[in-house]
């Protein structure tokens, strides 16, 4: 049974704010392992790239079969029925098109006492993606990665995928295609980060690493933040639909399923006013529940985690929804776009019945990379600026040093930084000079 | 005396590789204890803060006093001087005008199958600002912290600065009053960035905590990542010059000790296709360094770090300053504008020989807060972004789901993700339905 409340309830906050601190990920301790391999790798490089992926992914790799060959790739891709390649292409053109908006403008502008001010933006040179191997291998994944990286302008962009066996998804290998992706390594876990993070003699180094994985890759993404740029390390997933009595119970309880299939860590939340619906919701997530193909995970998820709160109103629900800060917010309620403007902190809002959040999973075009954890409070999902990075530019005319610099040149001294008052003074003095 | 290279020598690409991988940071290993201190305040709250500030700071604090009052802070900032009181004022309101062009737009628009798509910006809620004490105490910071969360529309904003023995700067209680901080707590160290994050009986926790601070600091702020956003891990300054005949060699030198006097990991370095000029930009620092106050740091970094690289021309110059990827960049050429176009991957570039580094430290208008140790090869300095988040939104119409949800289908069943593929299909046969 999942968490029941009512805000009506005398004891609703504290068992609000015990579901709001529930620890849902039992993360173990690689840390020693990861940065023995990570030391590995920078030491010996490709044998040590090839000796770990003999020992976890039981393939025998050389240097020159590290990589996919084109016709390695050519061939499985063929293997992809006509149905699936359609449906990748268009949501690769979906999330292209929804990710082009997100460029951002450069600018450049004198100021009132004529300096110049402004930034520019400029591309990563080179991204590495992360893709998992296995169950979790989810080729919507390479896209909503590669995607933005191509469009920010990333030159060289490459993937890392285990092959445990040699097996590979052909559709991993087409959305990395589709979305320009220059190479596959077929090498895995900690080692495959450590080698994009510092390169071996095959594997150049990359500026930027983003994708999800195991323990092994987010511990090992940890251990190079610095080295290179990482995106978030992402947790099991969350929904929380808020619903009004204009909602379809059957949609409602699919929707929440469809994230608690996804890990039995995954968290769903439904918030409604209407004592009914929410019977009526899981009532129906019992049913589903009897014959859904992942039933012993999205089971767990809804018995662990599962929560169904009645609210007073909806404005109540959303208050609620934002301490949350869930990574997916469905509102399924007459007035979506009015709901809306009352929440602050969620990865993403699916407006209305007619949005499930599976469209955001793979066609609708925003990303489907979002935070989770309640870090919605204060982060986003995966965009072009992932791959970007802003340069900031200012130019000085001797009449802005002469108007500005003289107080630059009093706060240095107040900050006891004497050169950084001088390097102004210089010119301040050679400015007096010529008048 | 500094290395000292030319590009034509034959061993040029090896010293080269080899000062870029100079390890200039020597950071003590206190994750044990601070991750004991992050304990303690998260079990202990007031209680711990309050014990350990007696113990590292020599300051007797009861719950009532761990922040200023109104009334002290107005005592300390009468005793600022008005020259400063204004340089200050006049920094804030260039910082703001800067920052301001930041604010990035939302969006919202219909693609061609009636799905509505956009995205929203949103601040954070409340942002925790670490300011150092003793001799890194700089009211610059403090604005350059303070002034972006401010425009991104944080509403709650409050500082945490340690007070060794009670002293204070009253220029960083001007400095945040000016920029509009809430708060000012009286803590520091790794207990202050605890308190921020998990809150105490008087510290309300806060999302985002941003600000250097020393190893400790640095340490917590890893450490509660993930609870609370954080900015970037800030390492020691660098700037790299590109001079040509134009450049005045003494404004060149006095520009490299302004980040050299910083601390003696700076980095100061300086590309030159004009190897007279080199020799009299060396000779003035050797001159300028028997008197500067600070000649033992700057000494110090310009010894063990500081760089003169001879290039053949300012192309192959821009090309190894991209290399190098230089938190604050100087083009004291004859056109800037020009170089400026052919760099990529830098934090701040300044343009010409009136525009010394030290005038984006206070009173230019971007910020200070930019990326070290290469990190401008993935990410930005600090801006109004680190305080705002986006949330992506999505509407489907009838139309736009019939369109495009049978793709999102067959996408989730080839991710083996039933009940991702049925919350789509059942909306598209109730569409059916109604046909």
């Amino acid at each position: 049974m999942p968490h029941f409340l009512k805000t009506t309830d005398a004891d609703f906050d504290s068992r609000f704010t015990q579901i709001l601190g529930l620890k849902r990920e039992d993360s173990p301790d690689v840390d020693a392992a990861v940065a023995a391999i990570i030391d590995d790798v920078r030491r010996r490089g490709d044998a040590a790239v090839i000796e770990l992926t003999a020992k976890f992914d039981r393939l025998e790799l050389r240097p020159d079969t590290l990589a996919f060959t084109e016709a390695e790739i050519e061939a499985e891709i063929a293997r992809v029925p006509e149905a699936e390649r359609e449906a990748l292409e268009l949501a690769a053109e979906r999330i292209r098109a929804y990710h082009v908006r997100q460029m951002p403008e450069d600018a450049l502008w004198t100021d009132p006492t004529g300096a110049e001010l402004g930034w520019r933006w400029t591309p990563v040179s080179a991204a590495g993606l992360y893709v998992p191997g296995g169950l979790a291998s989810y080729p919507s994944s390479v896209l909503m990665n590669a995607i933005p990286a191509k469009v920010a302008g990333v030159e060289r962009l490459v993937v890392a995928c285990p092959t445990p066996g040699g097996a590979v998804n052909p559709l991993v290998l087409l959305a990395a295609r589709i979305a320009g992706v220059d190479k596959v390594y077929r090498v895995g876990g900690a080692q495959a980060i450590a080698a994009l993070a510092y390169g071996t003699a095959t594997i150049h180094p990359v500026d930027k690493i983003t994708g999800p994985g195991n323990a092994f890759v987010a511990a090992a993404k940890r251990r190079v933040f610095g080295k290179v740029g990482i995106d978030m390390i992402a947790g099991p997933s969350e929904i929380l639909c808020i619903a009004d009595h204009t909602a379809n119970p059957e949609w409602v309880a699919i929707d929440l399923l469809s994230q608690a299939e996804h890990d039995q860590s995954a968290q769903a939340l439904l918030l409604t006013p209407d004592a009914d619906l929410a019977a009526r919701v899981v009532a129906e997530i019992e049913k589903r529940l009897e014959t859904l193909e992942r039933r012993e995970i999205a089971g767990a998820s809804w018995r662990d985690y599962g929560t169904v709160i009645v609210t007073r109103d909806l404005a109540e629900a959303a208050r609620l929804s934002d301490r949350v800060a869930p990574e997916h917010l469905e509102l399924c309620v007459a007035d979506p776009d009015a709901l809306a403007a009352e929440i602050h902190h969620a990865g993403a809002i699916f407006l209305g019945s007619w949005t499930p959040e599976a469209i955001g999973d793979y066609v609708g075009g925003p990303n489907h990379v979002l935070p989770t954890a309640r870090s919605a409070r204060f982060s986003s999902g995966l965009s072009v600026l992932d791959f970007l990075k802003r340069t900031t530019l200012a130019k000085m005319s001797m009449n802005s040093l002469a108007a500005i610099g003289p107080s630059a040149e009093t706060l240095a001294k107040s900050e006891s930084l004497q050169a950084h008052g001088l390097s102004v003074r210089a010119r301040l003095d050679a400015l007096n000079a010529t008048k």
